[in-house]
């Protein structure tokens, strides 16, 4: 238990941070009392909450306000780079997309000591840094904000990165264009080594940025809906049988019975309107055990699903999920513009457009514009993916939207609780929604009756004893209803215009990825 | 496919829901061609959104508005029960918390027929109602509002339910107390019942109450974090190893490797402290294959957790969340209070109490406390269950308060990664957070070091080995942090006064229950 680092009282002594440590020999506070620079430099002891007193911490992102200039402030932030040049020292600080430029001169109050523990303090370390903030003369390169630079009074490792990182967060950061350009001698940075240490790759400005805009979806997704009526309900992932089919779904062992995750929390929805809820929606991981290696497919994703009793059509629900996606579109535009400038400087994409009210398509329109393009489809075949993003290229073209909505999808094609059309048993009340050409919502009204949804489920050759409880779900009266579900990882990809699911997942889960 | 019902267009005809239709026979319309109310009553086909055009609907909640008196509406609402008596028949309609009587009176308009057909609905159906509101002129028992009824002028059945329920709504609805009365001949409805019915249990007004306070919880936790610079990530629940321990886990076969379901996100949330997101929460599932059947434990619940990178000591963590919880509860009674009133009136609870700011005490001192009162509790282990609720007890009545803190929790019951109080080697940086004397929260200031970290894994008898990824996430910098799990259903349950977290879990989740 007691080691000398734990006995620090919030003092400055030697970290024992092996590599860091090797690097700054003699230069622990206090050894050398001549020292100048005494006690304003140094390895912390290990960060224990030693104290309840502390220096008042700026961020840097405060730093665009005029009213830090000339004043002495303190930062805790990642050392980025650091420089030593004769008698100065340049250390660049991170936090997010935010750079500061910090300047060390040897001379009265920093010593040589001083000068260089502060140039070998490795990159990615957490440091504090006290000093003065000035405007400076010229416009500092890379740094962000770039007419300030803090001039270095006193710098403290608080907790030391090893030297050798598995990459450079300055390879991470850099565009495909500037790492396609010829004889460039510069490291590439693959996704594989980027997943592996993720925590490292997610420090990138880029990085930083995604899941902010990933949590603005999901945020203005609920602030639209509990505006609107909605209740958020939690559904259970263990559930007793695959909840779409039998195929595609993990299984294990739950105390003395099968178990199995949950493909979907449809059920669990359309329980909760048969429960009077009216209006629901629900956030949570959704299981595919798919063996699918494509840019658009994970094993495990965040699900944004919603069912709605609707009074008299279904395009109640159609519209108001509509209604609901121009409000995420709009919000993202407007509260996140600085993220999604940062995501745009590593990761080019074209803005997202898209038209007031929703461009609301039929299938067979859909089909229309495809083989007037020259493509042999199906009338009531399924769309292949080619095909859709072909489609979302003509409506782009002809409609100047990358976001519309294909509505009565054959019958055939959709699943046995979808509610056919009633003026053509060839259709269904059913839609998909699409971002950039590619589907993000897939949805329909579903069958309510108990008899009708037995007579489709026998249709489709599923085995009625199995689905027996959901069937009976609606034998005690059950409002009309429809809903869908949205893959929020989708959204935010095709919203950004990414090219790969696994940019817009944390931790993605695909059948070769289970770590970290 | 077709079937005579998909074929409507909106008319009325005879529906063929068995049950409804043998108690309503000669009653289609059309049938009888004296009838004076022929197209105004039966049962509707299978809606399947055959028109675009239908009447305005109104909800009965909104019927407390003056305006509606005299006017005419249709309401779609739930049949909670009817009763014909002579040339009158009176319908109680349903939705959430609200009861609206309509009354049917033989004559002009009303024929014998349609009376007939509106005292036979059976109960729980979903129907069309239209007619005038009209002031009542006593107050209508059991109704609310209980000071207008609907005068009918069209009944429609949308969706007939089975006359034959499992339970009866009116059943379910009782308090214990009414229930234990003497002599009573009522039917109890047992919790196994309910929850194998759950879509019929959760009519009840205490039960829609209860999910929009759960609601409520989440929202107000968001709120809180979203205005204090958080982010909202999402971690998998699909992990490569065990997450605390190896014990209580679900295993399963991810393609060619084992998995198991994440026991809490804590090694993910604090990965994203080590990639500088600064302060993140995420919301969803936690899973523990415990095999524990008490009224506080569930194999799967939805855990929401934060973590936080603070920058001088742990407790600006510990008073951000008390502050949040403060928010919560303040936010509860203020914009939940129809919701707290209608769970009680089923559930009667004391009032919830919370001081400010909120009560913080040593865990040493809730011993004192408890061996002051005569309870033989040890310096250094852990509270039971029942010393937990005791301490609960005592705290209420010195410091007038349901919820508070305990800090600085003996090291040596608190996980490995779990920081040491540098001025006392045997406690730690950890605390818990109570309400109603039982714990909702658990959380601490974790080890950031790497060595330390290792070091503590090895003195706990863990092979350093299975967690050398968490271990090396803090490798390359990583701000001192803190955090912790909140369980979103004993939060529920608590604040509300009830007695079992399958009160407040939608579809819960124990040893012995994975249905529905």
């Amino acid at each position: 238990m007691g080691g000398k680092r734990r006995q620090g009282k919030g003092g400055v002594e030697g970290g024992d941070v092996e590599h860091t440590a090797k690097a700054l020999t003699n230069m622990k506070v206090g050894e050398s009392k001549e020292d100048c620079s005494k006690d304003l430099f140094g390895i912390c002891p290990m960060h224990q909450s030693q104290s309840l007193e502390g220096p008042n911490y700026t961020e840097i992102h405060d730093l665009f306000d005029e009213k830090y200039v000339d004043q002495e402030i303190c930062v805790r932030a990642r050392l980025h780079r650091s420089r030593a040049k004769g008698k100065l020292c340049f250390i660049v600080l991170r936090e997010r997309q935010y750079l500061l430029q910090c300047v060390l001169s040897s001379g009265e109050k920093v010593s040589k000591a001083m000068l260089k523990f502060a140039g070998n303090i490795s990159k990615e370390s957490i440091v504090d840094v006290h000093g003065v903030v000035r405007v400076s003369p010229v416009p500092i390169e890379g740094c962000f904000p770039d007419n300030i630079e803090l001039h270095v009074a006193k710098v403290f490792v608080i907790s030391a990165s090893s030297p050798i990182l598995p990459f450079q967060i300055e390879d991470a950061m850099r565009t495909d264009e500037e790492n396609d350009a010829v004889n460039n001698n510069l490291s590439r940075v693959n996704q594989d080594t980027r997943l592996d240490n993720r925590f490292i790759d997610l420090r990138t400005p880029a990085n930083q940025a995604i899941y902010r805009v990933e949590h603005g979806v999901v945020h203005l997704f609920m602030n639209y809906l509990d505006d609107h009526g909605f209740t958020m309900i939690h559904t259970p992932k263990i559930i007793g049988g695959a909840s779409e089919g039998g195929a595609n779904v993990f299984k294990f062992q739950y105390f003395n019975s099968e178990a199995c995750l949950a493909q979907s929390p449809q059920l669990y929805k359309q329980m909760a309107i048969a429960a009077d809820f009216g209006r629901v929606y629900t956030i949570g991981g959704v299981f595919r055990a798919e063996d699918s290696n494509t840019h658009r497919h994970l094993c495990e994703f965040v699900g944004l699903d919603l069912e709605i009793a609707f009074k008299t059509h279904y395009h109640e629900v159609v519209d108001l999920i509509a209604d609901m996606f121009v409000s995420i579109f709009k919000g993202l535009q407007s509260q996140y513009a600085a993220e999604i400038e940062a995501v745009g400087k590593q990761y080019k994409a074209e803005p997202f457009e898209f038209t007031e009210p929703t461009l609301k398509l039929k299938f067979a329109e859909g089909i229309k514009m495809l083989r007037e393009a020259g493509w042999d489809v199906e009338e009531f075949g399924d769309l292949s993916t080619p095909a859709e993003k072909f489609l979302g290229k003509l409506v782009k073209e002809k409609y100047k939207t990358d976001f519309y909505i294909l509505d009565k999808f054959p019958l055939a094609i959709r699943p046995f609780y979808t509610m056919p059309d009633p003026h053509n048993e060839a259709l269904s009340n059913s839609y998909d929604f699409f971002m950039r050409g590619e589907e993000i919502m897939s949805g329909a009204q579903r069958i309510h009756d108990p008899e009708f949804l037995t007579e489709r489920a026998k249709a489709h050759g599923i085995d009625v004893k199995t689905i027996q409880s959901y069937i009976d779900s609606f034998r005690y009266g059950c409002p009309p209803h429809a809903g869908g579900g949205i893959g929020l990882e989708r959204v935010t990809m095709l919203f950004l215009g990414l090219d790969n699911i696994r940019k817009v997942s944390m931790f993605p889960r695909d059948p070769k990825r289970l770590a970290p």
